[in-house]
């Protein structure tokens, strides 16, 4: 005669194992559970009592009556009063398969510009501060706590702005956010509560930023861009109350904006009354020498300031800060309640203890060691193997811009190098074809074999 | 004569441990920093050199040079070629204190409703989620990933959705955010792209979700709730393209939505084109029998299912999920880009194995058990101390909603009530004052006491 367990095939799906790290429960639990996923356990299957079951795997009845209840609760179980437990019909929405990746193909070598080095994320460190965090936040910090960003980490933010970016920071000022990009919702809210329309950006400049101004309902004029950054005289015509710009390394072309025209965009935004917003999205790189402070520090009452982790450590984490003149604090808060409720405590505090440890300025300072030798690598195996790439911008950053010779087009260009498994990014700008060649991701032994596969694109193309 | 370290005084800060857990470096480089940030290293001490600083402390002159480089990164030191290497000024922007904390002053009893227990938080099974995140996920997992979710998590949510709420899911129409209130600014944005202008809420409800959808430009029609929750028939004059309720525990109220709703409902939607958002706050708390399953699965392709972690894990997550019908699909998924360049990965995929161990279910089932003895001690308190208060709602969710008497004004009990220590939450409708008692964050051993302490307060009051 064959024992319950027998009849229901249990014996082969459950076995425990009293050596193991987890308890006789879980593991009766995980196998379970697993045999009802892979439809091992068919819907409406009868499970033995669960003192048959005890007794056939030699356990305790309460260990089986918690893990039936466990299974219950998670809806794998049907229980009902005085009638035998069920495997429930949960197939319905079980989903068959998962959602196509919108990921990129798989390439050789990634010239992408938008996050840092991301195999070299410390891992172990940031794990360290969430410990850290989730061993010592009290109780109440779990809730949704201030909406403009934890106390402990504004504290800490500000003087780190303060000594690495010359930012001046008061925590009162400073406004946690999920990055730049919902920065820059968060402001485009707070230029319509002071009555600003339309905004002025740089040509070119970020295609996203200007999308958020647009969807926000904000009119975007174009501002020219020349070796000198921003064209500050342009701003004098364009009937703007706020302007974007990146003016530590203007995304995409590079330049640092010339010393006179900050001290030009300073004279016009109080002059107007009007709003800078400094986008310092990888200000923390700078080869050539120490990096200029932020402009911010020049006129607080008038600059806001933009900054995240994505460039320093990984945008997997969502972190970015924004430093408000005080006459947009009051709005920047509200939009920023309204837009989500905050951004996540634990993230907040766990970054602060990271801060705190030194381990944020010990990552750039192995990173800024890394990257220098990436660029210079790139520049010099661009100057053997693409001499025909004029590079543009200071050393500086993720990635260089190179303008592309009249003769090759842009598109089939990174039409090809795709195909190629050569991940490659560029734009066109009136009659110029650029490519952004970032290094960031391209391991240093990937770079020169990178730029090669790049020259032999460009002399095909060309 | 004294050597250079007792010029500085460094022999009384600074000391190293060779037993300690800490490398002698990190144990320099922390004495250091906290000496310069307490002001005990003013601004411009030159620092011993770092043979002398070595052989004082009796570590290898690497120690030294390392943390004197980690000190200068930081901006803590400045090094210059050739010369000391001295404290920086820093001073400057090292803020003098804390910004004010916005919470709530002490209080004895605390009756909110906004999260789960705090107290219950799992931190040790949400910190084991993070570190087998952080053990492995590949390195292009730490960029901005799928902007509408980690595919894994949508996986995890489509099933558990499925199974613990009947939610008819498929993982490419869940899109993560970061809880309800950004559901809400998506879903605007979703309509507008459909062209819709006019939004019904429930009347009364929750108060934020209002003002969001108001934020973003769209007109505001309230719809009465009775005993039977929405009243669906209103909706026939209203000229709205969709309706926002809370149909499984309505808030504030606590009723659930009557069954021939629900189907007036979803007939309306399919008559009218019209789109239901349904905002499933608290549908994992049913009492007296098992929870009724989302109004979503009846008619998937007119409902949007929304949820969140913070009633169930910890607002301090900042996690929700959306299940969207498909044609606002693409809307929602690009007013996420727009939004803040999609989810916390890290999070995401923590919050998928915590799933995916059973972890979640776990913890809602000793948390169901907890808030039922807590709501059945609130109720039993209640008609003793003060049956004057005349209880609504389902057994249900996180609170019980209380008719104040007539001759109780609800602005003066609430001062009184924060006054004495009792955290209440109440609003006004009509001529009807009601509190809202949430147990979620009353330990079961204060609830007695707290609504003792209300009970004495509406005396007071009437």
């Amino acid at each position: 005669m064959m024992t319950p367990t027998e009849r229901l095939g249990l014996d082969l799906l459950v076995s425990v194992d009293r050596d193991g790290d987890r308890s006789l429960r879980v593991q009766l639990e995980d196998q379970l559970r697993d045999g009802i996923r892979r439809g091992a356990l068919h819907a409406g299957t009868p499970l033995p009592s669960t003192r048959a079951l005890a007794g056939e795997l030699g356990v305790s009845r309460g260990v089986v009556v918690e893990a039936y209840a466990q299974l219950v609760a998670e809806g794998f179980l049907v229980a009902r009063p005085g009638a035998v437990t069920r495997v429930a019909s949960v197939a319905r929405h079980e989903p068959a398969e998962p959602p196509e990746e919108r990921i990129a193909p798989p390439v050789r070598f990634d010239f992408r510009t938008e996050a840092a080095d991301l195999s070299a994320f410390p891992r172990r460190a940031w794990l360290a501060a969430l410990r850290e965090t989730l061993r010592d936040v009290p109780d109440v910090g779990l809730g949704y706590g201030d909406r403009s960003g934890a106390p402990a980490l504004r504290v800490t933010l500000a003087a780190y702005l303060g000594r690495a970016r010359g930012v001046a920071a008061e925590p009162g000022n400073v406004v946690v956010c999920t990055g730049i990009t919902q920065a820059i919702t968060l402001l485009a809210r707070a230029l319509h509560r002071a009555g600003v329309a339309r905004v002025a950006v740089e040509d070119p400049g970020f295609p996203l930023h200007r999308m958020v101004f647009a969807r926000e309902g904000l009119r975007v004029v174009p501002i020219p861009v020349d070796a000198g950054g921003l064209v500050v005289e342009a701003l004098d015509h364009a009937d703007v109350g706020a302007v974007l710009l990146t003016p530590s390394h203007q995304f995409p072309l590079g330049m640092a904006l010339a010393p006179e025209r900050r001290a030009a965009l300073v004279d016009w935004a109080a002059a107007r009354e009007a709003w800078i917003f400094e986008d310092d999205y990888d200000g923390e790189y700078r080869f050539d020498r120490d990096p200029v402070g932020a402009l911010q520090a020049l006129a607080p009452a008038r600059v806001t300031y933009l900054g995240s982790a994505s460039k320093t450590l990984a945008p997997a984490l969502r972190v970015g800060w924004m430093v408000v003149a005080p006459d947009l604090l009051e709005a920047v808060g509200e939009a920023k309640v309204l837009a989500d409720s905050g951004s996540p405590q634990v993230d907040q505090l766990a970054l602060a203890r990271f801060i705190e440890h030194g381990e944020l300025d010990r990552h750039l300072r192995r990173m800024r060691g890394s990257f220098r030798r990436r660029r210079d690598l790139m520049i010099a195996t661009l100057a053997d193997e693409l001499p025909e790439l004029k590079v543009e911008g200071i050393p500086a950053g993720l990635h260089v811009c190179g303008r592309l010779p009249a003769e090759v087009a842009l598109g089939p260009l990174m039409a090809a190098a795709w195909e190629h498994g050569v991940g490659l990014y560029g734009f066109q700008h009136g009659d110029v074809a650029r490519v952004l060649l970032g290094y960031a991701n391209l391991p240093e032994p990937s770079v020169e074999p990178a730029v090669r596969a790049l020259g032999e694109l460009v002399r095909t193309a060309g």
